[in-house]
């Protein structure tokens, strides 16, 4: 086996299997190491994001999306349904089904791309000299240039220690064998939501645990409150302000449960579960990625320090997706990934970090992007401010589903365009939109002037576009 | 009642509506007349968008594909039924119900805006001057300006004279009162297709006669011949070059049914439908809009001469959406009205109709904007590809739903975004990106350094872009 390449990749998931595939249509030989095993001790490609994050869970949350309009909101359609029963096991078939199908995809890809897959746990070493570990097997192997993507993992709780079946992160949340009757959460962060959205669409009872008084305080303030306000509706029963002081199993009447006891401002509450997700964030997996020779700089919370080309301390070193400062998403770490290949490949790389979208895949959606309305407030930026609700949306009623609204926030006196804040139906796709003007340095006047098909959602921007001036035409607008 | 205006807007469509609300937000004193009348002859604002078209259509696609749905997708989710019922009056009621509401919508709006809504049938007299017949009562208005916005008909065929309940436009199609065992449809355009697609679904066996040997002209090839095949593996039965002979109502054991002869190039054929939806086209409203001395001019297809402007021959009389040249869509319409109430009031007023995007609304959407690869290739300019196909989308795999695909073209030497071309879920948001990109003059390139929030179908805009120069990630690229 060749031992020395142009580029190793240490981890495959979005950020490194991508670097990977663009560093060998560049021209470079590469590899990409990876330890990731399925159930069956096979690799496992596509690291968290394919096989434990965002397909497996947005395969459910399809899957108990559709099961939760079957049981609400078919009668009024016209579909009437003698009964409706869940196959929880045929569920999670589908669900494992793609992402094996994903996995193996990207096994392909690198394949095609003449990547050099190579299985085991990587250590950096001095010299840009990569050791892994694969069982017995121990090799070395050195490159040109090393790009470290070894991702992150869960934060596990000294109060809420994990067991196989009832604590569990959001990996286990993924693959309860029957549907518990009563779901803890702990954390009301994204992961927090959308899994406790998946439970709850399939019956299970969820209360929802936050220590910050503050719900989602990186959406818009407006967003966030109404977004509470329709999980409350649909059943979530979140807790503010609500901190874990310990959960631990406890068994009545030979059947385990999870006792968790937390304080609020009220004073202490004890409840228990058939089930605990701890879903309170994600840490970067930077403990044995690198020796000390290899004279990496971590900063205190354990990211490995990159510039915003992501060159770490080590000339020729570059760090990654997860691993590195910035929002753990994984089309961040991709875009890392082929920026990172572009400038090993001498070219221009550049990635704009303030116009990253995030997305919230409960229902209904919330994706945004630039500034918040509190952030530009803070900031003393005067800015003009447009909303256009869904319920005056033909597409919307159409689709039987006007929750939720888009706010667009532009410069007072440039009227360029500094974040936009959707919630509702399809809010995942509809901020592209967004993302590309902004990356284009659009004004509302802009948009305002773009044709916008009907009937479409993306309507909704127009008029909210057209509202930052007071003249948006389906919602009645005051006279300036 | 005043009978002199600043602006009287003759058609409370899509295009007459938002004429007027603009107008009247810019300060304007206006009137709109209208003459649709609901089934309890009260005046229901809103053409034939609102009224027969694109709402209540939509609202039976979104219907009749949760029946699809739960028909056939559901037990792969994990979704058991016992029966499946179709309750066909619930579904048209709920179609109604959103009619109306969106209908009073306008009226609302309309008069928040203190907008006079007339009803009547209008006609444009001499010096701006407006005669509005309604029942026995006839009275004149006059105006500084006049914008007429009267819309379109459904295109009546001699060889098809609609019947009350058998031989039936869009219209009618809307509103069939139980589930027709076989449907024919005359004319494979967007109304035919969507309409079809409806009924199709709902259980009937659907025919569709087209006269063209060419599927979807105006859609990239590839992409009309993948919905070709999409569409037959779906049950319509579509027949090209079949060219209608006579369609007649004939009565078989008391039953009447539609007997239609047609000519393809073996020869003539007979069939015969429990319904025939006459779907060939639309034709302005001109024939009774105004008086001689008016002295519009109309060109050789019946639509009001204007120039880009909407301006007529005769200032201060401007004419909009359907009744004039460019595509006969509700946005074009729209953007028409909003234009030239800018216009009026001495503000800048332009549209890009380069850029007003179509869409189908079948399963899967299709929707494009600017060139297609022939029309490219029939000017000789000189483009590149970019394609990915949403088999390889990982929100496509867990939505399950994978057909389709994304292509840009762009120019060769400039990497100018030329035309963009979605087939797939929610292809109708989608090109909304593709319109904000192409509007603000965006390359390829552009978008292939924008960042697309994971896992979303929008990220095959962003492949498709990479793929224009080789470089898509999730699809293998051949090198250059």
């Amino acid at each position: 086996m060749a031992t020395d390449f142009d580029v190793i990749v240490i981890g495959a998931g979005p950020a490194g299997y991508v670097a990977a595939i663009r560093c060998a249509q560049l021209g470079f030989n590469v590899a990409c190491i990876d330890n990731w095993l399925d159930e069956q001790g096979a690799l496992s490609l596509g690291g968290t994001c394919l096989n434990v994050g965002c397909i497996p869970s947005k395969a459910l949350l399809q899957s108990s999306e559709l099961f939760e309009q079957a049981s609400h909101s078919f009668s009024q359609h016209g579909i009437k349904l003698s009964s409706l029963e869940l196959d929880l096991e045929t569920m999670m078939a589908r669900k494992n089904k793609i992402v094996s199908e994903l996995t193996s995809g990207i096994g392909a890809l690198l394949k095609a791309n003449k990547v050099k897959v190579i299985t085991g746990t990587a250590k950096l070493l001095a010299d840009k000299k990569v050791e892994v570990v694969n069982g017995k097997d121990k090799n070395t192997f050195s490159a040109k240039n090393i790009i470290i993507a070894s991702g992150s993992s869960s934060v596990e709780l000294n109060a809420a220690p994990l067991t196989e079946d009832l604590i569990v992160d959001s990996t286990g949340a993924l693959s309860f064998e029957s549907v518990p009757s009563k779901v803890g959460v702990i954390g009301a962060g994204v992961i927090g939501l959308e899994l406790g959205s998946v439970w709850r669409r399939l019956g299970s009872e969820v209360t929802v645990l936050e220590a910050q008084d503050v719900f989602l305080p990186m959406v818009d303030l407006k967003i966030a409150r109404d977004a509470q306000r329709l999980y409350k509706k649909q059943g979530l029963d979140i807790k503010l302000n609500a901190r874990l002081l310990q959960a631990q199993i406890k068994t009545v009447n030979k059947i385990k449960q999870v006792e968790v006891s937390y304080q609020d401002e009220t004073g202490d509450h004890l409840c228990e579960f058939d089930k605990l997700i701890v879903a309170v964030g994600r840490k970067p997996n930077t403990d044995y990625i690198f020796d000390d020779e290899a004279e990496l700089i971590l900063d205190e919370r354990g990211f490995i320090h990159v510039n915003d080309k992501c060159e770490t301390s080590q000339p020729g070193v570059y760090a990654i997706g997860d691993v590195v400062r910035g929002p753990m998403l994984a089309h961040k770490g991709s875009e890392e990934g082929m920026m990172v290949a572009e400038l090993i490949a001498g070219n221009h790389g550049v990635i704009n970090y303030d116009l990253i979208p995030s997305v919230i895949y409960t229902h209904p959606e919330i994706a945004w992007v630039g500034k918040t309305e509190q952030q530009l407030k803070a900031a003393g930026e005067s800015y003009k401010a447009g909303m256009f609700p869904f319920v005056a949306s033909g597409r919307a009623k159409a689709h039987g589903d006007t929750s939720g609204m888009v706010k667009i926030l532009s410069h007072s006196e440039t009227d360029r365009i500094l974040g936009v804040h959707i919630m509702g139906l399809n809010a995942s796709e509809l901020i592209s939109q967004a993302v590309t003007a902004m990356a284009l340095g659009a004004s509302t006047e802009d948009i305002a002037l773009t044709v916008f098909a009907h009937p479409t959602l993306s309507e909704a921007i127009h008029e909210a576009a057209l509202a930052v001036d007071n003249r948006a035409i389906h919602i009645v607008q005051k006279k300036p």
